[in-house]
């Protein structure tokens, strides 16, 4: 950020009065300019004993499989934005169970939630943002082709949780760090 | 949103292309700006049978008592956010149980997370932002004296779901529309 969006002049880094931390401040209207934290939404759609993939059509990661999830938008709930992402990019209609993964992605600042969701029908396809969707087993996961540790993690947690005697989802918290991001090519 | 924060030219209200809704685009660098909801973290701190508030020495909702919550920060995790607020606001040192509410607030773009937290102190105090901290048994609560319906509802859930004869704290899933937010001052 070199401008202020109210009135187009130059901005500086400077901490405000009763404030402890440098934000972008308006030189001329005094405008003071936070920066925070962006939501990204998703799913897991589970199907049978399968889950739901999609082949990303865009940059970052083109060509890796990831789960359906995208920028929550002003004037929608998580839900909606979960719902919405998985009919944008995967074509598909599910109905949600739970948020299953929320995650902290310090160094890019931003929190991806995951919900784990039932796809009563097989039907998705792919889109503008996705080559391809597929249904998986868990032998047949693309663990070295995933997108992103974020994708990973869920989908380790899931078959984890659900190859207990009586399955329990509880809700992960994450804090990635770039250092464990590292791992995203290793399952 | 007016000015272009990368050169300083008026924006337009345009849909991108491969885009479905309007963004501010930069009629003179096409940088899209975009705007997402923001995140606020904070604590619901159990001492005892009683609960921690605060009351607001500032607007909105000056003098109106609030659980300890503020806006999550770029580079900080939503735990992280959740402790900060609660030393800054309350003076507090509590220890994190679990995530207990997660509140779309659609007509504002927020999105709200309470989590329930120990405080094995009863140390806290006032700052800048609040005008005193106390302790509250569920007979005290100024029900009609909460600052936000994102507090009482969080303060409610609490208090039917410790009544339980084997106590569970659930996640709550909520969405605020403008009409239930008129519910403010009313139990």
């Amino acid at each position: 950020m070199k401008y202020c969006s109210c009135c187009g002049s130059p901005v500086s880094l400077k901490i405000p009065a009763g404030d402890n931390r440098e934000r972008h401040v308006c030189d001329h209207c005094g405008q003071i300019h936070y920066q925070n934290p962006r939501i990204i939404s998703g799913c897991l759609p589970v199907h049978g004993d399968k889950v739901l993939l999609c082949r990303r059509a865009i940059e970052p990661r083109y060509g890796y499989w990831t789960l359906p999830a995208g920028y929550m938008e002003n004037g929608e709930t998580t839900e909606e934005a979960a719902l919405r992402e998985t009919r944008e990019e995967a074509r598909a209609e599910v109905v949600l169970r739970q948020l299953y993964t929320l995650t902290s992605i310090i160094h890019v600042n931003q929190v991806q939630l995951i919900y784990l969701a039932d796809l009563p029908e097989p039907r998705f396809g792919s889109s503008e943002e996705t080559l391809e969707t597929r249904l998986f087993s868990e032998e047949e996961i693309p663990w070295d082709r995933l997108a992103f540790t974020t994708i990973r993690n869920a989908l380790r947690f899931y078959f984890a949780d659900r190859a207990g005697k009586e399955p329990e989802f509880p809700l992960r918290h994450i804090a990635l760090s770039p250092e464990q991001d590292d791992l995203v090519l290793i399952r």
